[in-house]
């Protein structure tokens, strides 16, 4: 098994994810699929090589600078490393020439690897040159569907952060690049977020700083005095209303049988950016702790040291590691039994601190009682529950898996 | 819903994958995870771009020539897109200074998207520029432990292929810029095949033809004259030996302490290609076969044309549909009703060949009788059965999904 930690650096903002990371990645995809398919959406995979024209075409071949990776092949032609697809599923769109308003409203994503060439990279997975990225591109017949459209996907996200118990604000942002008429960030409230964000005590109003003037201290609604906090951005949607449809031409028969542009809007969520995120906020000093439904692993058993006076506990912890798998054969893989018992259970047990299990459990001195008892630790509250192998695969039963 | 096949072409060699592409590629993924998983395999993620002097310590960045897609980023600094992975997962490797001989073997994989800058870039996914590949790579203490570990992932390729339905030779060949002792490809025979094999009948024997001497006309084991066949090559394996751990010094404990290269191997598996493979090896004329476990959805209900005079079929149809849904909920989202009742039966049985369904549920004429009998299209086999409600239930009960 390959040991040490979550990511390793392969360049300047590029990660190989190792093992575990991979793990909580494909749960918090899985959850995300879940999320998309509730409303709609269909799953399609575009290429990261996106043609020059295309992106000339829109005007941002220049507007996006040294931001955009680009590359030829060997035949000169020109690409660049899509950091977002407006452009490509627009064309994509427009080829569909018979669309009609039957077909809509179309709801396309895909969760692939973006590239952007950052200036700074930084802060691991939060700031990096390659990164997951899942993008939704919604095509409507009128601006009222889109704006349905649009609310939709937002209550989609607000209710995703709410089912991973991360406290995440949704605030109004600028459309930067992108463009558009109207545009919301996701934020997770974190120290050490790059982003600075104005909000109402009572909820009212929202808003990245950038969007307020100076001299707005007081909540337009309410009155209430603004706050500042920092943010983490998760999640970035975008009313694009025609921008990209007007350019590629991606038009719909209406049921007049007249050819309409789309109303489109595109929906961000930052994959890698929303593991590393969840990490930063809810961790402590001494631990890594993961929104519990996507932890790379659910348990870990760490059975004591060879030769240490509770060693006979050894057996009965193996033997209740075999207990839950038999019990609850969807958590095999979630359940880790960390064997390396030439270890200290102290010094596993800051490796388990390290990488964020749910549960440890541990045969301390109550294993030898008759029946056994064992410590398991519940790493979201901080507390040691006492219980029998009953009691563990009860406590193990309600483990939630994506 | 976005209509119209499985791919879209975004430029030379590089394809839009569409819902139902996606849907099947991910079948199969989970198919290729589950194999890894049974061998000992670790899922990690390699980043795409990957630093010029990696390449060029191995002597690739030369070797590879035009194939190799290159960059250079903000800073002027060089990357390729990675085609293949083993300099980086040989440094990710080494950079673990403390590997026991307890820690191997190490069997690490990822499935993700390889670039190759291909001269001529043809039968869609079949030879792309952008392609999803699962890789391997393995490292063990010792040569007849890498071995033991070659044989090990070559069983797991043929019992994948088995499990697909897919006839599958396995052939010696060679090792290219890969480098390394021993080489085979995995090979689906088909005409359209840009390889070519050579077969002992009996099997005891077969190779890319590259391998052989033009002389050697008969099997070097039986004598039986050998035969000539094209394949299309899905997987390939490498013995590497020390190739690269050796380049980027990729070494472990042995027991006595001391330090010593890790053997490896390397192994891949050409996802986009399974999936347009199987399908040139499994459709007809008319009509697109998938492997059914990896078909996108598992059943078509077609109900009648509405003002046809077997319109009143439809009702039952799709009480049929609603009840499969109740009586079978992992295969919702599996089986479609195409509703699109404004046109013919045929017509939409037309586009569900198209797709490739395993089966195909249409309300004809026995659909009034009491109780109603379904007419059930069995592609796989070309053979219609008549059947009650319970006996659709029954029929789909046994669908496989990965």
């Amino acid at each position: 098994m390959l040991q040490g930690g979550l990511i390793h650096p392969a360049s300047p903002g590029c990660y190989h994810l190792l093992p575990p990371a991979v793990r909580s990645m494909e749960k918090l995809i899985r959850l995300i699929d879940g999320a998309m398919r509730n409303i709609g959406g269909q799953k399609v995979n575009m290429p990261s090589l996106s043609s020059a024209e295309l992106w000339r075409a829109s005007g941002r071949w220049e507007q996006m600078g040294p931001e955009l990776f680009r590359l030829a092949d060997r035949h000169s032609k020109e690409y660049c490393l899509g950091p977002t697809h407006e452009e490509a599923v627009t064309e994509l769109v427009a080829a569909h020439s018979n669309l009609s308003y039957r077909h809509l409203p179309l709801r396309l994503y895909q969760v692939t690897r973006k590239f952007r060439d950052e200036p700074k990279p930084r802060f691991g997975l939060l700031r990096s040159r390659e990164f997951y990225m899942k993008d939704m591109y919604t095509f409507d017949t009128s601006e009222e569907a889109a704006r349905h459209t649009y609310e939709l996907v937002c209550r989609a996200y607000r209710s995703l952060f709410k089912h991973l118990g991360l406290r995440c604000v949704q605030v109004r942002a600028a459309t930067g690049t992108i463009g558009g008429t109207a545009s919301h960030e996701f934020q997770l409230p974190a120290d050490i977020g790059e982003d600075r964000l104005v909000l109402c005590p009572a909820g009212h109003f929202a808003a990245n700083v950038e969007m307020v003037d100076e001299e707005q201290t007081a909540c337009p609604t309410c009155g209430e005095k603004l706050t500042q906090s920092r943010g983490i951005e998760v999640g970035h949607t975008f009313y694009l209303g025609t921008k990209y449809s007007s350019v590629h031409n991606a038009v719909f028969y209406t049921p007049e049988n007249k050819l309409q542009l789309a109303e489109m809007g595109c929906y961000g969520l930052g994959v890698t950016r929303i593991l590393a995120a969840s990490i930063e906020v809810l961790s402590t000093e001494d631990s890594i702790r993961w929104p519990s439904l996507i932890a790379p692993f659910q348990a870990c058993f760490i059975p004591p040291k060879k030769g240490s006076k509770e060693e006979e506990g050894a057996v009965l912890l193996e033997q209740l590691y075999d207990d839950v798998a038999e019990a609850l054969p969807c958590l095999v893989g979630d359940v880790v039994l960390d064997d390396r018992t030439q270890m200290t259970i102290g010094k596993r047990l800051k490796d388990a601190n390290k990488l964020g299990y749910p549960y440890v459990v541990i045969a301390g001195r109550r294993a030898c009682e008759d029946p056994p008892v064992f410590e398991v630790w519940d790493q979201s509250t901080g507390t040691v529950l006492y219980l029998t192998k009953e009691g563990v695969i009860e406590l193990l039963s309600k483990v939630q898996l994506p």
